[in-house]
Parts: C-alpha cells; structure tokens; sequence
C-alpha cells in the first residue's frame, strides 16, 4: 500500500540561512519526486541558537580559514550540481531575521505563506537587500504584491510572536539545533547534505 | 577511455577518528565498486587541529546536547546501513594516537601497513583498548603476528617522526582541517557523509 499521505515532511527553516535557501530552491523538484510536499516551519534560528548553545557556523567558524574554505567549497558544489545561478551572497549577512520570521507566520494566518517564503528568500540570497529593515521588507513585500500592511499589523499581534517562540521551542524540543533541519515524520536530519537521505527516507517510510 | 590509472584517491586518517574507523570499513567495498582503490595518508590528527584552530567534535560540541544526540543519531545510521555490528565505543576516548601514527608510518616502510591499520583500527573501535600505552599496543601487534619490536624501533626514528609531521603539514597545506578526509586528485571532501559523493567524483572522474 501506497503510505504517502502517512509521510510527513517538515522543513524547519531560518530565511538567515543560506543553506535554508538552497534546500527551498530544491525541496519543489524532491516532491515531484517523491509526492510528498515539505511543510515549512519557521523558527527563530538565534532563539534555537540559544537554547541549544549552539551557534552560527560563520561565528564557530571563524578562526578556522581550512573549515570555511572547506564549507564554501560545498556550497559552490551545490549550486552547481542544482544548476541555482540565482544566488547571491547577501553583504548585510549576519541578518537579524525576527520581523521575516514573524512575517512567515503572518503570512500563514494570512493565506499567502508560499509566496511570502518566495520572496523574502529571493530578497535574502538573490537581492542582497537589507532584510532587518522593516522599510526594506514592506517594500519588498509591496513590490511582491504581497500585503505588507496587513503582514506587518499581525507581527505585531501577540499570537504570531508566541507562534513563533513556539515553534523555536519546540524544535528545540525536538532535537534541532540549527536551519535547515528536516523531519521525515520523527526522523531528524540536518543540513542541506542529508537531502539525499531525507528523499530516500521518505521513499523508504512511504513503501514501508 | 577509461582513466582508472589517473584517478588517484587519498584518505587521510587518524585512528582517533571512530568516523575514520566507518569509512575503513567501507572503503574496500567502494574500491570493488570503482576500481580505485584508497591509498591511506597517516596524519596527527592532533597536530592538524593545531594548525588550523579546530577541535574535535568531543570538544566543539561538549555544550551542545542536541548536536551531540544528532551526531550519535547519524552515527548508529551509518553503522545500520552498512552492516558493520563489530563497533564498540573506546572507552579510553579521547585517545593520545601519537604512537599508533608514527606506527603506521614505521609500517609502511617496513612492508606491513594493510595489517597494522587493520589491527589497530580494531583494537580502538572494536576492542576499546588504551592504544594511547606502548605495553598495549606492543602485545596487540605480536597478538596479530606483527613485527612489534622492529615497529618501535622504527617509530623512534627521526625518518617517521618527520614523515608523520610532513603528512600533517601537506594536509594542511591542502586545505584539511579534520578526519576523515578524501581526496580525489585535488578534490577534497570532509566526513564520512560525504562518501557517496566521493565515489561519484571517482566514477566522474574516470569517465572524463
């Protein structure tokens, strides 16, 4: 029996990661593979820093020139192996994402979520625009079609900043320590490498 | 035309690595595969991290439980895929390798290294012995029928000595900062989660 609609996948992502963006702009070609679509969870990636004690790769890093070097070298393989021509590194990076990552959860109440991740992801690593400006985002959204009055009212609002802290927690609770992370129903995998493995996982769940 | 001949594969290693230890245990079964067989790189692994600011996962991730639980998590992945029921943690980790280093050097020139890499392999991660004490390794060499008493000697030289610093330095120099590394002629991969892609380098490679 066919177990697809058994298969979870949930993609819990920060728009400050860059490998958060590679793994979106391939995630569309892996549910046309496998027919099961990711559901995206926004998380605060500095909260689940916090909480984990864990921390950016820039910052852990830093003093380790072979390591990024290294890490570079395997984002440039990415983007080559996917044939992403789009990207650019976005000179305002380390971004404080909080007003995005509440807008992400805006724009689910608000039934505009896959084209707010679009953009804003498309302004992150394709525009290099300052994302931790507000006026910087409305525009965006604006220029998008998006409706940036209406976003910008419910990040204000209470549920959409404990929605968030929610979400953060509980990824949290969950085991995760860093964007991108994935869930194939409980089975956790890290980073934009396990790709491969979250495919294979969901073809092994869905079979099972 | 088939290049096999010109597709040279390095894995750099220290016995300290239980991931070194996975990619040992698999890296015959890639040979039969590809055809290419791994010519193994003796490097301090210790020595490495000092050049280039890193640490051990042990170390880096110490605070960092979810992270910890992860690794852990693709840890036991890796051991199920690939069949490998033999693994036991050390537990003497983390273990000063500096003599069983210089042990493989001595080895390769004296005409036995495929053995002692393989006994002392097991002796870390299959028998949880303390291979950081001479009188340990020296009866688990004779145990497996190795020259023990000519391996000391030659581990006292200044020739392995150096040979094993010059090891670390080239590595280094190449761009390394951990263990296990691979190269494929001068493409480098780090981690025992990117054996597959280093298998289709070789396979891209060949058929170049």
């Amino acid at each position: 029996m066919d177990k697809a609609d058994t298969v979870k996948l949930r993609f819990l992502f920060d728009f400050g990661s860059p490998n958060a963006y590679l793994c979106h702009k391939v995630l569309p070609a892996m549910a046309a593979r496998t027919g099961v679509a990711a559901a995206y969870v926004p998380i605060l990636l500095g909260g689940l820093f916090k909480l984990t004690n864990n921390r950016s790769p820039a910052e852990a890093f830093a003093d380790i020139p072979n390591k990024r070097a290294y890490d570079a070298l395997e984002f440039r393989r990415f983007l080559e192996k996917h044939g992403l021509t789009a990207y650019r590194r976005n000179e305002f990076f380390p971004v404080n994402t909080l007003t995005i990552m509440r807008g992400a959860v805006a724009a689910q109440a608000l039934g505009c979520f896959a084209p707010y991740v679009d953009t804003v992801f498309s302004c992150m690593w394709e525009r290099s625009l300052d994302m931790a400006d507000a006026n910087v985002v409305a525009a965006a959204l604006n220029d998008a079609g998006l409706p940036a009055a209406e976003l910008f009212a419910a990040m204000g609002t209470a549920e959409v900043k404990q929605a968030l802290m929610a979400n953060t927690q509980g990824a949290f609770e969950q085991g995760a320590f860093g964007s991108p992370t994935f869930f194939v129903n409980d089975q956790m995998f890290f980073g934009k490498d396990r790709l491969r493995e979250v495919e294979e996982e969901i073809v092994s769940q869905r079979n099972r």
